[in-house]
């Protein structure tokens, strides 16, 4: 009785709702990936669509650039779209604000939206702008589209498969939160050439959503912590935060690079047509285990099974 | 300098997004109306796109049963389609809540929502939880389709033009609000069986919705004050809220009633059409002018100009 969101968590929010939810026909995948996959009126494709909401205090502070915040806001839709090896297509914007808001702040953020749509052929085609007594609270749901035999669910996963992550990790919280790059243009090279068995973008952290790909797959796997890619902003930083970089850059939320499965007869060949094309890093962290855990395997062979410990939005 | 949201109103910050959203090619119709309006890849149909967010103590009170919240948060977005003729199809939801907010809360606002996307063929495939410090927020996000030939924009009313609402008005709040009749079949039937040359839902109230109209389509317009249906709830709750109950049904918001211009040709034959079809009612208050002002005439013939008097959500 009376259980608060605080005590089941973000996950388990998410599966009651999964639960909860019964999806027409017309829908490929629902709740419980970056993005809803809907059958489309365009043959051979499947249309997208997501929603993510940002609050003050909570993703961004008070202080920061208006036009940043905007910007933040959609691109936390474009990069769940290019999680699914998509293209974003048309965006709708809700701006909740406090009556002594200023008019200038609020085209500033309507600046930072547009300036990130335009670069990724977003077009902005309504909104709604509504009174909030306490915080800023800026929603923005997005539309895309995928070839259906492009189409990156997490739940593909299989025993074998490498894990590869792109960029680096952790401390995104010193600055990246806020002007991080959809990997959209990556994820559509990804998806035309290989077999990308399962993908999720990096919002809550590489371990809590590792856990993802791997809980929706029905898989385990084992990362090697020596290989996962460090921020240098994780290594600066390390002191202050009060945790490793390797901590970091594994329950650090907000990279908002892509995690991704491919079958091991590709991953290496995908590695070296990446090289050529991006200078991004691209690193293989691990791969997928028959077993129903993640472990993680340092250098000189220590193990231990990593439990949910990323970002919790109620934990 | 320093302007704030109040100062401007909701009114001025969308004419001033307006300016700044510059549209693709498949954008036919942007902020500034119910919905986008969309060029769709199904032949002859347009594609429809909405967004709303309802925030704790503006669009409801704390003390508000969760599934009435969760009913409206949909419904509101269901609102929007009919506003354009249109048929709902898919919703998104994004659910802010405090971390100390009941789940079995959370659940029924989910439940709230399914049961009204279910009476309505709405599918709810994806959605976004996150932590919000003080207030609840919940934001719909919704797609739709309306036939070409059969859209109906704000933007359209010309000189001549009955203008119609449904239902009564005024004195939302005590109630209605939470648990409207999103009038999708009674629009569907209007956009089928007449030319509808302008259409909104009552968010904002009679005489503030109608401004819309009269500012999309730069026309405005002659109201019969004794012709303006009057709820029962306005007449009995008129005295408590210290207007009387016609400003009640001007100015109250969240009627969520249609409001609409036909051809005046077609006034007639369409009230007796529709008096077959439904027990609802459906009133002529008026018809539009060519002048740019919304005029209100008395019985005996006593004219007021109207200004922008309904809800603001800045004001």
């Amino acid at each position: 009785m009376d259980v608060k969101l605080s005590e089941i968590g973000e996950f388990g929010l998410i599966e009651r709702l999964q639960k909860m939810t019964r999806c027409g026909r017309g829908v490929v995948a629902g709740i419980g990936d970056d993005c809803a996959v809907l059958r489309s009126k365009r043959v051979g494709w499947y249309d997208l669509f997501t929603i993510d909401t940002l609050v003050e205090r909570v993703h961004f502070r008070p202080e920061d650039p208006p036009s940043k915040i905007g910007r933040k806001a959609m691109a936390v839709n474009i990069s769940d779209i290019a999680a699914m090896g998509g293209l974003p297509d048309h965006a709708v914007v809700s701006l909740a604000a406090p009556r002594d808001y200023e008019v200038e702040k609020a085209r500033s953020i309507y600046r930072g939206m547009r300036k990130i749509a335009r670069k990724y052929a977003v077009d902005i085609v309504g909104g709604d702008t509504v009174h909030s007594p306490k915080n800023l609270v800026i929603t923005v749901a997005m539309t895309g589209s995928v070839e259906k035999n492009r189409v990156a669910l997490r739940s593909g996963a299989r025993p074998g498969d490498r894990i590869f992550v792109t960029g680096s990790l952790g401390g995104s919280l010193y600055g990246k939160h806020l002007s991080f790059t959809p990997r959209v243009n990556e994820a559509r090279f990804l998806v035309s050439k290989s077999t990308i068995t399962s993908m999720i973008d990096l919002s809550d952290g590489l371990a809590s959503d590792l856990q993802r790909i791997l809980s929706e797959s029905s898989v385990g796997a084992e990362v090697r912590s020596d290989d996962i890619p460090l921020s240098a902003v994780a290594g600066k930083r390390s002191r202050e935060s009060g945790k490793t970089s390797l901590e970091m850059a594994l329950t650090d939320g907000e990279d908002f690079e892509l995690l991704f499965t491919v079958p091991a007869e590709e991953a290496e060949s995908l590695a070296a047509k990446w090289k050529r094309k991006f200078r991004l890093r691209l690193t293989c962290i691990g791969e997928i285990t028959g077993a129903r855990s993640l472990g993680i395997v340092s250098r000189d062979g220590e193990k231990r099974t990593l439990h949910r410990t990323g970002y919790d939005h109620f934990g």
